[in-house]
């Protein structure tokens, strides 16, 4: 069902100020940005393996991710798996019995579909589905 | 400098509660167990891609991960990147003024050899440097 992790989310204040940490003290290569106003957040991309680490600026107060540095501040905020089918990702998890915040797949950055599951679901750790574009 | 994610560490309360998600749930492939006395942990290994997800148990009250989910619960803990040569590694991040938390590195799980970078230097995600030892 999943083939890989598509990647990690950070919650950052700053995307400026923390891109030089992945891009140059680290190495990975730098992907552009994105502004994925579904979720009021403005992403920066890096590639590492096959996987990317997203960096999650919020773009208002309102942001969940707003929200979320307001109560941790900065820090891992999910994990997305790749999947191939993500309808029947989210039937899969469901018949057996896990809670999804999304029953129906909604649109991420890059023209993803993406669904989550709920930390109730996951042990804490907010996990997403993911099934890329290309 | 790094390859891909070595691991992503989750904090867990217990092991035989969490694995289920990640082994029945997800469907990641479940390659074993591991103490690590060092840092007091039961460690349990699930695969995904080129990636694995490892399950962080205490095995005492004064291990760091039981710390950890003293203050935050449940949830990611660190992130583990992979490198060639984890020496270099930290004498770069070093010189690019990165504070690390392990100035040499010391034994992780299967025989690795790791160090962790400081959140001050990594916008609060604990990050480890992973050399494997295959």
């Amino acid at each position: 069902m999943l083939t890989k992790i598509n990647h990690m989310g950070v919650a950052v204040n700053s995307l400026a100020e923390t891109i030089p940490f992945y891009r140059d003290q680290l190495g990975m290569a730098f992907k552009g940005t994105e502004e994925v106003e579904e979720q009021q957040v403005r992403v920066a991309f890096l590639e590492i393996g096959e996987s990317k680490i997203e960096l999650l600026e919020p773009t208002s107060a309102d942001s969940p991710i707003a929200k979320f540095l307001e109560k941790n501040g900065p820090g891992i905020h999910h994990v997305a798996y790749e999947v191939t089918d993500i309808v029947a990702a989210i039937a899969k998890l469901e018949s057996d019995g896990a809670r999804m915040i999304d029953k129906t797949p909604r649109k991420g950055a890059h023209g993803a579909r993406i669904a989550f599951v709920h930390p109730k679901s996951s042990n804490g750790v907010l996990t997403e589905l993911c099934q890329s574009s290309h």
